[in-house]
């Protein structure tokens, strides 16, 4: 961390907040130029509070040199995290998952016809909304505890791994048998619910929130890592951005980029992103391509019944074709 | 609501779609062009889940002309909602009240001083952070209960109402004495807060999120509103853009927006909006002369002992020649 | 296109308005609900000034719902364009093109040394800028004329077709020999010079403006396309977003977006849109991925002499490689 | 300008790069901690190019500390830009004024009646709009020579100043009697129209790009400045952002910002920024009350002939309570 001195800073000054800095246990290297006096703090920068810094009245500003994420951070755990599922599926280091299912489970026909489709096609989670976060109070919420019991239903039949949503900590027991729970892009900084999900163990995907930086994200899973549970897998699903063709910006570049900074899996959410089924094979091939570990993909059992279906989700029987294209996309990468 | 087909679509396939139209309640208006068909839905709307309608095979777009809210809603409720506290002081409806009070509660000493400072300057509720929402677990959370009642001890000595946030709806219990309840941005749209809020009948201060269109924000009104909850404040707070010169940009082209389509108060937090204390006057005058309802103005007792204050924040000396210009401003516009 | 009328129009109202539509070509369909009235326009659309038609007096909102591009739009001309460069290369259609070259002409010696490596690697088009567009004026603005010159001079020694940025339509004598011109994202709605690009009949490469949207883009391409030049390919470069850890956000979706749109070819930059050189090859192959019709690549002679690079620039011996990775993944879409 | 090394570089990478920056002028700090070594800058960085350096091998990143702009910078010029126009109206530097007139030049009734009613109403500076700058090709381009002489006939009749938009550097000579040349948004970093303005000595109005920051915006300013013309009035007409309510969002924190940085006036254009003139009176307000220097409001002669008028223009007789209001506002602020 650097921090930059106000041009009139007395020598008493300068030695009150190296003492100041001292206490908190960093070290402070002084480089007094003709206009400005810089301190390069040394240490475990991490715990740090910038603002706090920032606010002092002979800093003109502070920047940070080194991230502000530790249990996160590549730098301080090399090896990749390989998240690994109750039947072995692992996801991280290598290890690519495709995860489908419906938007909302609607009817046990119509959940047991997606898993075992989804199963035939490759994938190797099942996902289904039980409990859903809808922007109007007045939009369909989900089936709520039956919709999960049916998912479960879907799992034992199949034998797929399930994840869905957590929307509130307080049902955190309804989800014993789920096996990867759903952090929404709308409650990235839930930070209550993020502890307690650091307390519970269980793997968790963590959304993207619509307009975070990759830090904050960063710093989201931090909650969770140092609460003592490792098993967080990340997931881009869009940003909110000037562009109008899809409903929010895929921003691709943060695969390599997580994949540089953190020792995280990151998958991507096309769906989400796009929000046009149209555009999804094109966006999930470029992920790949990226080098994401996952792709999650809404699909639907029947594309001629499409009244209950979302702009989003791709045909079931889509599926196959698409999931042999993303073989060998990672096939030429190779 | 417009829904526009698309071009094959067949005559069955219309009446198909007037028909689901019925059985949920609304007309439709046929509108036939050489290239378009046009559906106009008469009826109550707010209800209809515009996602579901867009999945249809039949259909290109689907296009809102009514607002999705409805409680909300000035067209539905022409007056001006005026929240009233405890002490009588009323916001909203052309009373205007200025919110002060620091960052975060430290010490029975700090809380008392501010308290009685903001009073004598002419704010009219306390407020102060107990359990803090902070992006990183590292850095300071707030003293949690002990902040809570320090904050309660400084209502007593003073006389003000008092407002803080809350981070957790299982610490609703612990705000019994507290006269409005905070929702920060990032639990704009955590709905289960939100319903339990509705629910609590207290006063509500609702921060816009951080990247929510208003049209989402007051969808998040509207769970509070819709479970019985008339009480609620809207609160500004900035929006993450491209701008860098300040910490958020200041969208004050909402007040005029949000007084024309909602009935709600709507306040202006130049604080976090701008984070620079510097530049705080300017925007809250600037907020004022938009026609604000009241505004947040982050306070700190000692600006000489600045270790511990917010960049962000005023000296509470500053609050009384800032309330005079506020005040002219106020008379100015009449 | 759809007008919704204000409630209380007359039907004197009206029936002034259709005939002022009829004036200018256009038939009206009139809708009329119980709270709304809806217009529905039909005939060619695109020429009707949409602001104007808001401000009317009986206007609520207008709403398009075909696009307002002619030219550029794949409904009028459904066949894929195919720019075709003097040396027979083809872009768009199927027709895949590496553009490779330095971010800035330096010298004869590093101009010649590229555009060798560059065509031994696989690149179709040198690209090399001499009249450069700078934020400060105080940067390196580029050889000028002699930097044109030096390309040219590549050009002769190896064959290959060259591109470089017009920054001023009063220089476009200089550019006769050269066979792509490139108009920069600053100059995406420059209209004056995109104008007399298109009295040109020279194929244009024209960026993505920082903060446009595609259907901007697209307008700007209809300056180019109406006055008669055909020979246009869109180029994605990235746009400003609330993402922090790259340049900008690589916006990948436009590339299916476009396809659908327009008939016109559409490449990409992943090297200004990500800004830093680590992460080039992961988007080059995502683009590729996503079906783009191109890829333009900064190429600098010699990674050990970084002094004079640019961080988005890959070394010209990673080139063969990438390119290799990027014909295999082209092969899997197949 | 602070420059962190990598942390492997070696004593003689260090000595290598401080000679290299000596031999620019420069001076260097050497910062060395035990996992980062910064080097601080000291000396005229303002020509320094931030991209070259960081493209050094050794180089981790480079951080600004001072701002790239001087001819426009405060810290080198304390005393305020004043602009003085023909007819000795001053506007920065404490002097405020009002330029009005409609979007577009349509008839020389509208243009004298426009200004008559202008200059009644206490404008100081006519705008009118000859040659327009449009999305669309298709739509109305302005009346162009015959728009500029009818613009400086209300000029002579009513002895305002008058300002209108440049599109091309290359019309120049048509401008001899203009007396502020505005370049648009979209113009913002049209460099060599930038350097040509530069050059002609006149009263420029330089608008901010849709999507720029200050910095650019001021860097922008700098080519004008630096080729010697130091009339420049910089002018803020919203951003595009993720709001929707509006048109663009106002950036009104601008106004403080770029007083603190520069010397130059800043004025506002709440029309273009807002789009619907309900809610121009309410920010035109507001950006008096931030301090801005001057208001651009776009008036139309007659409310009731509002078929040729911009959704954004208000009536020509509610120009004068609003004046009124304008005045009562910054008689509250001193």
């Amino acid at each position: 961390m650097v921090v930059v001195l106000k041009k009139r800073t007395t020598e008493e000054q300068i030695a009150n907040l190296v003492g100041w800095l001292k206490a908190q246990g960093l070290d402070a290297d002084i480089s007094s130029g003709e206009n400005t006096t810089i301190v390069g703090l040394v240490g475990d920068v991490s715990r740090v509070d910038t603002e706090l810094l920032e606010a002092l009245e002979i800093v003109e500003s502070v920047k940070r040199v080194s991230e502000p994420f530790k249990a996160a951070n590549r730098k301080f755990h090399p090896e990749d995290t390989v998240v690994e599922l109750s039947d072995g599926t692992r996801i991280g280091g290598g290890h690519f998952a495709v995860f489908a299912g419906p938007s909302a489970v609607e009817s046990e026909e119509q959940i047991l016809q997606v898993a075992e489709a989804a199963r035939a096609n490759g994938a190797r989670v099942l996902m289904g909304g039980a409990f859903k976060s809808r922007t109007s109070p007045y939009s369909f919420q989900g089936l709520g505890k039956e919709g999960l019991d049916l998912l479960l239903k879907a799992k034992k039949a199949t034998g797929l791994p399930v994840m869905t949503e957590l929307v509130d900590a307080a049902d955190l027991d309804l989800y014993e048998d789920v096996d990867i729970l759903q952090v929404g892009s709308r409650n990235m900084q839930n930070f209550s619910m993020l502890r307690e999900l650091g307390h519970s163990g269980k793997p968790v995907l963590l959304k993207r929130g619509l307009a975070n930086t990759v830090e904050e994200w960063l710093m989201s899973a931090e909650y969770i890592l140092s609460e003592g549970n490792r098993n967080v897998i990340l997931c881009e699903r869009g940003i909110r951005s000037i562009s109008e063709s899809t409903r929010n910006s895929m921003d691709l570049s943060v695969v390599p980029v997580v994949h540089k900074l953190s020792h995280l899996p990151v998958v991507s959410d096309p769906c989400h992103a796009i929000g046009n089924a149209e555009f999804v094979p094109a966006m999930a091939c470029a992920a790949t391509a990226a080098g994401t570990d996952g792709l999650l993909l809404e699909v639907h059992p029947d594309p001629t019944k499409a009244l209950c279906d979302g702009v989003q989700s791709i045909a079931v029987d889509h599926l196959s074709p698409l999931c042999e294209k993303i073989r060998k996309i990672r096939e030429a990468l190779k």
